[in-house]
């Protein structure tokens, strides 16, 4: 019998698989189990999209164009346009979700054997891209006690190598919610520019900004257009992480002609999910403005709670629906999976994911976990309360 | 600005993407263009696929199951039974089209660098998907005036280094319409068990047999079910390529184990095409009989329509809806594009696909086309008389 590959045993497994089991055995025992690990919310994914797919009207469900409707490319192009991003439909390739869009970037930019920068912690499943690509994950560690601010330029510059050929940022954040300032992009932007890297920019979460503040995209970083890669979804903006659509943004010409040829050999992207995802480009104002209300609202109870627990700590995340939590223990695989499998209270438990998982760093983020707020505000008051509980009882803790 | 990547210039472009804008010339020019070029049915899709989507009865549209929703594994596997093919929903992974399942084990099986033979000619797309995975295709010369039957097991024999990893088939053929004998798969049985290969077995057209063959599944190979790996697809079988769903089955719980992560790492298939595919599990047996009675008339009438054209010979293929035509021609690259931008007869041209891309010994294929009768029989006779007027004044006619 041959051997699989050397870079399938590579190929991490999510962090979160290995919970699974627990969680299942602890709902089997009749215990309740909030979800606290998850990207998938629980808002609901608009009304336009879901019509658009109960009224289709064709008789044969065809290929698309390889790079996406054209009808579905013009409108997203004229999205981009009104949050000042530049681009017309030739510069979008659609893609099966974000994460296609991320491995073609990688495919089209990068040789095997070449590094990207990432600053860790960092959403898990860029390894498993990495891994498929043969590229090199180089982690820059920006820290809790620093918000997890963009970690200093001369840190960066210690980790270029000639092998460097690129930085991937996720802005707003997963895991810590992080949102990078107009100072931050502009010093991504001179580094860039020094060393001729790529700046992959991960902008899924792009609607997701709170308290005001302003999404910067690399896409308005002006002088280094050649050099920036967008990958965007239409996952989180409209809830709908089902219909597996994403996009790939770049002004440059070389790498939208090169990515679409790997979009030619996968022939296209899901047909009935462009068709959710054109309609919902008509989404009305006033479904963001509840979500955005809906989220304000969890986050600001979810860290106000945490940072109530004795020994817990969690910035103000400023993005997306994630936050990562320091918490007094040893080893956070080791308390995910304890709390699942031997603690409950009042017939609750949670499910977290362990913080290890975002990190590359061997042993950094061992005392953390992210905590993501797509439940509503009581099911997370029980999740909090259970955490402040078993945290009392925990034979790990720490302090 | 920085380079884009090696393997982004190695890969190929589609070689009938060239052709295209010859073909929205002619059109604009108000020639009709009969497109036999393309692997796109104009059979309808299922109505039973077309129901369960416009009945979807959900409010948030969820990533699903990354191995694919258990229920529509669950009939699938059903279905597979049904026809001898032994296997559970575990031993299945549900695919973005089954070019996802190839990517999947070419990365799950493969090193780069690693050999794979495949009987040329063969689908373009292959070529992709070895550079995307760093694999180095070695082409074994099946030929026209053998049918395109499988090479010798001499000739594989001869092919075989300590690279070689794995022999891909494609069963029945894109591009010939080849079918694999019993005697056949078992040769490829005793060359994979002697060398320890793994046996990729792309099975997409498996309901497209024609004249009362049986098609012969790798799956249905004894002793050798760890080599076997299976690749499927809902597009050509119930006409419905749109949705992007596919599988990889196989037995070798290593495989389904490492494929699963890479299936994790981009999160789930396709939503509402996994609910069109399960739902076309109940598409009614009329509705085969109706397109095989179609497929065998337009094959029948398309092959003695070619075979009377002077100087033109394809052999009777025997599964598929593609054949491949030996034509008196120089180089059916200049061919291709000559008949759609110098030629017309009656307003009329066509399109077809040079068979040099599905070759990858360079020169090969030269004169020869693929055309695929996905057309109605008035078109297809159109069609071929187009072809036969054409073959009279083109400049680089050979005999
Ligand atoms: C940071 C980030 N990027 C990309 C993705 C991929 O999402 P999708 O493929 O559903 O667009 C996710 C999903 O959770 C994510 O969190
Ligand atoms: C031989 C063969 N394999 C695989 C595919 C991929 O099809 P899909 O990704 O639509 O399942 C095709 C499509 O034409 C094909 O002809």
């Amino acid at each position: 019998m041959p051997n699989i590959s050397d870079r399938g045993q590579q190929m991490p497994a999510s962090p979160i698989r290995k919970l699974v089991p627990y969680a299942e055995a602890a709902k089997a025992k009749g215990t309740k189990v909030y979800h606290l690990n998850i990207g998938q919310p629980d808002i609901k994914t608009p009304e336009v999209a879901l019509d658009a797919i109960r009224n289709i009207d064709m008789k044969v469900v065809e290929y698309s164009h390889s790079a996406g409707i054209v009808s579905y490319r013009q409108k997203l192009a004229k999205m981009y346009q009104s949050i000042n991003i530049n681009v017309d439909e030739n510069e979008i390739l659609v893609t099966a979700g974000g994460s296609e869009a991320i491995t073609f970037a990688f495919l089209s930019c990068l040789n095997p054997g070449d590094e990207v920068i990432i600053p860790e912690p960092f959403y898990a499943n860029y390894n498993g891209f990495a891994v498929s690509a043969g590229v090199v994950v180089k982690p820059i560690r920006s820290s809790i006690e620093e918000g997890f601010a963009l970690p200093a330029i001369e840190e960066f510059e210690k980790m270029i190598t000639p092998n460097t050929k690129a930085i991937v940022i996720c802005n707003p954040n997963n895991p810590t919610g992080y949102l990078y300032s107009q100072d931050e992009m502009d010093q991504l932007k001179q580094i860039v520019l020094k060393h001729d890297l790529y700046l992959f920019s991960d902008e899924v979460y792009r609607e997701f900004c709170y308290d005001g503040e302003k999404h910067i995209s690399a896409m308005h970083l002006n002088g280094i257009e050649n050099n920036v890669v967008m990958f965007d979804s239409v996952s989180k903006r409209y809830s709908e992480c089902g219909v597996r659509i994403g996009a790939l943004v770049t002004k440059n010409k070389d790498i939208i002609n090169t990515a679409l040829k790997f979009g030619q050999a996968r022939l296209s992207p899901p047909g009935f999910g462009q068709i959710a995802a054109e309609a919902s480009l008509d989404t009305p104002k006033e479904y963001f403005d509840e979500v955005y209300a809906e989220y304000i609202d969890r986050r600001n109870f979810l860290v106000e709670g945490l940072n109530k627990i004795e020994g817990v700590y969690t910035p103000m995340p400023k993005g997306a629906f994630y936050t990562v939590a320091k918490l007094p223990i040893d080893d956070s695989d080791k308390f995910c999976q304890w709390i699942l499998s031997e603690f409950a209270y009042e017939g609750q438990t949670v499910m977290m994911a362990p913080a290890s998982g975002f990190y590359s760093t061997p042993g950094a983020g061992k005392n953390e976990v992210r905590i993501a707020y797509v439940l509503n505000k009581e099911d997370l008051g029980n999740a909090i309360k259970t955490l402040e509980e078993a945290l009392k009882v925990y034979p790990g803790r720490t302090n």
